[in-house]
Parts: structure tokens; C-alpha cells; sequence
């Protein structure tokens, strides 16, 4: 069973990754980038009977620093 | 406008980082985990009237090496 997981910061918490490919756009000549987040995926291959807990698990412990990011678990 | 841009490696490309993580959550004892594939996620706040070929020149310019990664856009 494939387990997508979208971790991304937190609203509020700085995105230096962000700022950086927002001004390497604007250097590059593309107009308009308000704004740029940098977060990360995670593409899982579980077992079918894999329950949610576990996943969320693997997510707190592993995946996501949940101190400064939110996770979001999508099944693909 | 928001964007989502999500990066992942093609297929067959080797992933050291998928498999750190596999390793690590078998360690953490997550049984069942049959593969890990780590990609990149950019959420851009562009102008509306942002083209889609100014959003794949970022990609290609940018946000994805297409070499060995692949990129999808999805708008939020």
C-alpha cells in the first residue's frame, strides 16, 4: 500500500531554504514570486494492514521535527 | 495564486535517503516497510497571471534536476 506524507513548516516559522529560491527566481527573471515554502515528501511502500496509528507513529518519531512542522498523511 | 510543485526522483534512479529512512524505521521497529522514496515539495505564491510555461521554466531552471527528477504542478 502506498503512503504518501507531505511534511511542510509551520506558518510563522522562518523558510531560509524558501527565501533563497525565491531570490534565486527573482535573479533568474521571473516576476512575481510572492512567496516560496520548501518542505518534503515522503513516498512509503507499508504493508496493506499498516493501521494509521502506526503510520502516525513513523511521522512524530521519524519523518517530521514536529516542533517546527506539520505533517499530512495522504493515501495514495 | 498558490502552486504546488512536487519533485520526486524518476524511477530506478537510487535513493541513499529513501533507504536511510527505510533502515531507520525498521530499527525504530516499524515492521512492513517495503520501500521509502524522500522527494521535494515548493509551495510558490505567484501573480495570477503567472503562464504555465513561466512555471515549468521554473522547474526546469530551478526547482527540479531533471536528470534524475521528475516534477508535477499542482495548482492549490
Amino acid at each position: 500500500m502506498k503512503i504518501r506524507i507531505i511534511v511542510t513548516l509551520k506558518p510563522g516559522v522562518l523558510d531560509p531554504q524558501g527565501k533563497a529560491i525565491q531570490h534565486a527566481l527573482g535573479s533568474l527573471g521571473f516576476a512575481g514570486v510572492a512567496d516560496v515554502r520548501a518542505g518534503k515528501l515522503f513516498e512509503i511502500d507499508v504493508a496493506d494492514d499498516t493501521d494509521d496509528a502506526a503510520i502516525d507513529a513513523m511521522c512524530r518519531q521519524l519523518l517530521a521535527n514536529t516542533v517546527i512542522e506539520n505533517y499530512r498523511i495522504e493515501r495514495a
